[in-house]
């Protein structure tokens, strides 16, 4: 049967990203594309409870079906698995994000966010993304490394309960690396301001500071050394490690 | 030195949960409450970055600071500690939250996005909630062991890159175990209806299906059979045990 391949992304459906994952996706099946309608980065796991939600098709030709979305990335995936597919695809891809989801930055990314949606829901699912913000890189080399990725994803499903966050660095690549989430934090710097009637507002801004370049099993390191970076990413977040030091402090575990 | 604690919660600053917290922690130390200014359910680890955030003081008394955020959860411990508060806390609470923040929900609540938040930033933190949506139920039966709890983080704090997740069921309390995070999903049905236009919205409602109930090491099994869960959750999301798959389909690993 021919592949079915879900789409979707944080920056919106308009964004350079997208476009080259939905050409690379149409080279092996039918894809569908709902995502955002404009962008949603930082939206993590976000779900829309409070708002009514929009969707309308934008685009169709053979093959391929674009939809946009007012939610988030992740109400996306829902939408389109509950009220646009008419089967459950095999694939569901999210990206090419603009900008680096490696590292700690896996916890805010709405990108990232619809591929965890896909994986709580059992599907095969892969985040790409491109670790510079600059919009006028042009990211197309990185394009034959993802084709590889996702071919062998349809022919190898994903282990319920991991998806993978795949993360190009800039410039030369030396190829792929299966590697760990680095940590890091980012240091916010809050831009105060005031508005003309004189009330203050904030935004939200601040610098990445990795605390794992030099852990060489780490996604940081793997960038900084050209490789990309193939993070598989979990859904339980239960830390079983833990379970030591709880029961020294007096709890029962079971 | 006094106990620094800041609290938040999602569902926003004027909640009856978040009031019950902030009366258990003053027992601790001086509080500061930094919670959005209404209801931010499912925002997971969500940042805003599109819009300004705003954030004023509502109440102040000996030991007490009030402010209410226009942004998430997230926003709030970030700007807590970025603006407001004269030192790092030595205690994030985030609660009590009206519904269940087990199992998988984890990744979609905006309470535990607020704990991870303060997790990253190496803090010991802990999300507090009650599974039940109706607002109508008198939940102090819970805070005697919600105490327990805070006391124990405070005496010992949490190891880096832990933080921890507990969830009190309806009806009577056993007491406390730790477990590990159930599987489950959502069964997504969008209510689908038109604006007096005659435009198509949705908005997003379903149920959520235990696939762990009789796991006996899961917090809905701990749930079922009366006890409060402590789930120790990590931020780091590297699946580990999935390098072999990997390797087995051609990848290298770091």
């Amino acid at each position: 049967m021919e592949k079915l391949i879900l789409i979707t992304n944080d920056d919106g459906v308009g964004a350079v990203g997208i476009k080259l994952l939905t050409e690379l996706a149409k080279e092996f099946g039918r894809v569908v594309v709902v995502a955002p309608d404009g962008a949603r980065s930082g939206q993590s796991n976000a779900i829309t409870v409070e708002l009514p939600i929009y969707c309308q098709k934008l685009h169709e030709e053979p093959n391929l079906d674009i939809f946009a979305c007012s939610g988030t990335p992740t109400d996306c995936v829902k939408l389109a698995l509950n009220k646009i597919l008419d089967r459950e695809p095999d694939l569901i891809l999210s990206g090419i994000n603009h900008g680096s989801n490696s590292s700690i930055n896996v916890l805010y990314s709405g990108t990232m966010g619809a591929v965890f949606e896909g994986c709580i829901q059992g599907i095969s699912s892969v985040g790409f993304s491109f670790c510079s913000d600059n919009k006028a890189i042009d990211f197309t080399f990185c394009l034959p490394y993802f084709r590889t990725i996702i071919e062998k994803v349809l022919n190898e499903p994903l282990k319920k309960g991991i998806c993978l966050n795949v993360n190009a660095p800039l410039g030369k690549i030396k190829g792929i690396k299966v590697c760990c989430q680095g940590s890091g934090v980012w240091t916010e710097e809050f831009d105060e301001r005031n508005k003309p009637d004189g009330k203050r507002y904030f935004w939200l801004t601040g610098s990445f500071v990795s605390k794992s370049e030099d852990d060489i099993r780490s996604d940081e390191w793997a960038h900084k050394n050209g490789f990309i970076s193939i993070v598989p990413q979990r859904i339980d977040l239960t830390d079983y490690e833990a379970f030591d030091q709880l029961k020294n402090s007096g709890y029962e575990t079971l």
